[in-house]
């Protein structure tokens, strides 16, 4: 049986299993579980394989189809009974940063499964296929959004076989975790072959608990650049060398950093900057430094503001290079453009909150999400739920039960909506 | 036979012997040479250790006694026929900081050896002792002027059983050198054993090569204060977290280095400041710095101003910490009081230089040196040497071959005139 629009309301009263959800979520965060009560599961770890193989049981124990693809996306599939069926895709990604917290990522694919075990459950045969999938390395410890990008064919030759960033130990990630680095860009899919996305994340951000506001509606996804930035000097005794003499790496590091969060604040205000690491050699405190390594990026989700930015960002290395004699080395490691969600998908989304009765806004998204690049290939859409105190990337990142559940009643009741506007 | 004043001029004329002084250089900086044509040779290292058992067959070969002691200062000794005769220590170190020059440290110590052979052939027979000695980790690879500190008195317990600082590798390493960590405190010497104290040494700036100056007569040695200062905020996720309720670690740390260097240039034009690393946690790019944990000194040859500027220097790192809503912690590491050398010692060497004809000019060191130590408890002098534009602790640390023999020549002509005042 196909559903029609008629028969659309036959389902409203669905409802995703909270106890089940939960009893995933408990079981899922001891895998990786730190001390402080976060979660250490680095994409392609021993944790994050047997997160894995934790999640694949959990599928078939659903009586539903186990799938991966060789970027090592892993998915569970409701199938259509509808011939050329398209799929429509609801994710995110198990992986965490190095000490994250137990929300970001896992929510957005135990809700997705707990969406089809309710939809299997009821009977419903839906003319698309459903799929659940946990994407690859999204925090990027190897490769930021590696499976998405995969899926989406926006991998390069220079993301798998880059010799500059430890290129042999990702080959000995990839194959702990059965993957093939030459068969990684088979994992592509054709456009032609998604309906459409979802995910359901954690907004990471306060926006939502401010308004006391229960959904956020995610209308645009920020792009983002990273850089390397090296400032090199010349090393000297600390003690001997003249201090207007000096041409102090350091220094100057200390100036970009100083100048470029005063610039970023002041000019751009919806924009971000951050600077997570300086690598300062010889370094030893009584020698002058003669290189100073910084990690930074800067993301906007309007791509013409985002480009400005980066030209102001490296406009105030130089300056700061010049002034302390030093020489400059700018490498622009990746980019990762914005990215807009599609506007009926958001109306879908929209629609569902109505009928649950829940308030919502419409917000960008200042983190990057899988999201960003399958909406590049197919219609895309995000629902934020709440983070208390907006605290993310950490083993304090929280958000309350009931609002996880009611992101997961908001994304079945949207795969309902889209669902059954397909042929 | 003890030479009295009247013989003095007798011996006017001896001169160190330039190319056995030489082939000791050449053969030493061998002894971890790095490719770009430095030395790296950390204090008790396999390098070390090799230099000082190289050390102690060249004191055999020149008929010298080889003596060390507790916390591993390794001398050449010329005996002295006067009983109770006191010792004219002559000295510097052959350890260096990574990846350093082949000058620092090691040309005071081949120097005095080559004095004490020129005077043990040409048969002279002193008042005192002549020891020539090489003083374990002046440069602080693990504890700043050990051996000149333990010789002099000046260990504290903390310095051995100190915790903090990896004391495991420490006692490890100098189990290597033969030391028993214990005993390091029966290396101190008595004030009345030690007649004075003379180090030869590069300048490690470009005082003298700017003023054409052949010789160096130090009168201060600067002192120096070395800080860990921590900053402490809060991680979260770069992108989310919105820029005025951050609380970056590493924004903080680079105010507060950006602030001290300015504020010590404008206060302070004898004062020296440098920051020679920042480590940042967790260090991610896209996770906001938790933590910036600052390697800080600073010196002055005027023990006022010194104390002046240390509570500038903290000062400023307590507003930093405050206008970023940061926490602070501030560990004074070490401390090496401002030293003044001894003013018959210094005419003793303006002396020597006269008589040899060179030219000399009275300059504070800005730079710690053994003899800060030793001064402490005997009168020191030193004696320095011009450093091709003023580069130090690096493979370009280069001094004219001419102008370590007119140190050498001025080193020995001063042993022979403090020696011979002595009863």
């Amino acid at each position: 049986m196909i559903l029609t629009r008629r028969k659309i309301s036959n389902y409203h009263h669905l409802r995703v299993d909270s106890d089940r959800l939960r009893q995933d979520f408990e079981e899922l965060a001891q895998i990786g579980a730190t001390p402080e009560g976060g979660v250490h599961r680095l994409a392609l770890s021993q944790e994050d394989l047997l997160a894995r193989a934790w999640f694949a049981d959990r599928v078939e124990a659903a009586g539903l189809l186990v799938q991966d693809d060789d970027a090592g996306n892993l998915s569970g599939v409701l199938r259509s009974a509808k011939p050329h069926a398209k799929t429509l895709l609801i994710g995110s990604h198990f992986d965490t940063v190095p000490n994250g917290g137990k929300y970001d990522g896992s929510i957005g694919v135990l809700a997705a499964l707990e969406c089809l075990r309710v939809i299997r459950e009821a009977a419903i045969s839906l003319p698309v296929h459903l799929e659940a999938i946990d994407f690859t390395d999204d925090e990027g410890c190897w490769r930021s959004l590696f499976g998405s990008r995969a899926l989406a064919g926006m991998l390069s030759d220079e993301d798998v076989h880059d010799a500059r960033i430890d290129n042999g130990a990702f080959r000995a990630a990839l194959s702990r975790a059965g993957i093939e680095i030459r068969d990684v860009f088979t994992a592509e899919r054709p456009s032609s072959a998604i309906a459409a996305y979802l995910e359901l994340h954690i907004e990471q951000g306060e926006r939502l608990e401010r308004a006391q506001t229960k959904i956020g509606v995610v209308n645009d996804i920020v792009g983002r650049t990273t850089y390397r930035i090296t400032f090199l000097g010349q090393a000297g005794h600390s003690g001997t060398t003249p201090m207007y003499r000096r041409r102090d790496a350091l220094r100057g590091a200390a100036q970009f950093i100083v100048r470029t969060h005063d610039a970023v604040r002041e000019r751009y205000g919806d924009g971000v900057f951050n600077c997570g690491d300086v690598d300062v050699k010889p370094g030893a405190f009584n020698i002058i430094p003669s290189e100073a390594c910084l990690t930074v990026e800067c993301r906007h989700v309007n791509a013409q503001l985002l480009a400005e930015m980066e030209m102001l960002i490296v406009q105030i290395a130089r300056e700061c290079a010049a002034v302390n004699a030093l020489t400059l080395e700018c490498e622009r490691i990746a980019h990762m453009p914005a990215a807009h969600m599609d506007e009926s998908i958001l109306s879908d989304i929209e629609g569902a909150v109505e009928q649950l009765g829940l308030s919502a806004m419409r917000l960008p998204s200042f983190s990057g999400h899988d999201a960003q690049m399958i909406s590049r290939i197919a219609p895309g859409g995000m629902i934020f739920i709440p983070s208390v105190g907006g605290i993310s990337h950490h083993a304090q990142e929280f958000t309350h039960w009931e609002d996880v559940v009611n992101g997961a009643n908001v994304l079945l009741q949207t795969i309902l909506r889209i669902a059954l506007k397909k042929k």
